[in-house]
């Protein structure tokens, strides 16, 4: 049995850790579970199309309204509200106003998937 | 590439989910991520001592104060707050007020681990 470091014992508060980002665009990583990351990311304006063609990815919303676009329609997001977007799909996500949200994902998944360009956000950065 | 069902463009709301459970410490699901499940609970007051000896188990509160013992200390979680029980640790939820929160864990995961007992919850459930 693994045990945990006392002082690791302390819940992590996503608007302390959002004050501590300042660029956008940027996802920075405040835990993980198994293989899976959990980031907090600023975002507003448009994204560029992109899939996962390996895992889906969960959006979760604290502020803001996110529209993630699909070839064939919409969703919009907002506070206290997630969406799946299955692996494969699709998707450009946009903010008309900054949108502060929590992302799940396995680690190592980059941000633009496998569409690259200067969009790709530098990977397991910590917060 | 799979498909998303247009009608299934819509995001998830927790308030409006979580009306809908009327009953506490049982752990409805949401949502899906591969292999990983989002359950929402409604907890108030003891519950057991387990572990979960083969995953990590994340914990997000939405609503009320959530405190998880551990067998040397403990730590509160607050709304807009998250923790992750790391696998083969000992622990118990508590609550002293009601608190509502969401799960998430790999698919098939039961709420008292492998402690078994008459607080077991039906898994797979959704809401």
């Amino acid at each position: 049995m693994d045990g945990i470091d006392k002082t690791d014992r302390k819940a992590i508060n996503f608007s302390e850790k959002l004050e501590r980002i300042s660029d956008l665009w940027q996802p920075r990583v405040i835990a993980e579970m198994n293989d899976y990351q959990f980031k907090l990311v600023r975002i507003e304006g448009d994204f560029v199309w992109h899939d996962h063609p390996e895992t889906d990815e969960t959006f979760i919303v604290l502020e803001g309204v996110l529209r993630i676009d699909f070839r064939d329609g919409a969703v919009q997001i907002g506070p206290g509200e997630m969406f799946v977007v299955p692996k494969g799909v699709e998707h450009k996500p946009f903010a008309e106003n900054e949108v502060r949200l929590l992302l799940i994902e396995p680690r190592g998944v980059l941000n633009t998937g496998h569409a690259g360009g200067n969009r790709t956000a530098q990977n397991d950065r910590w917060v």
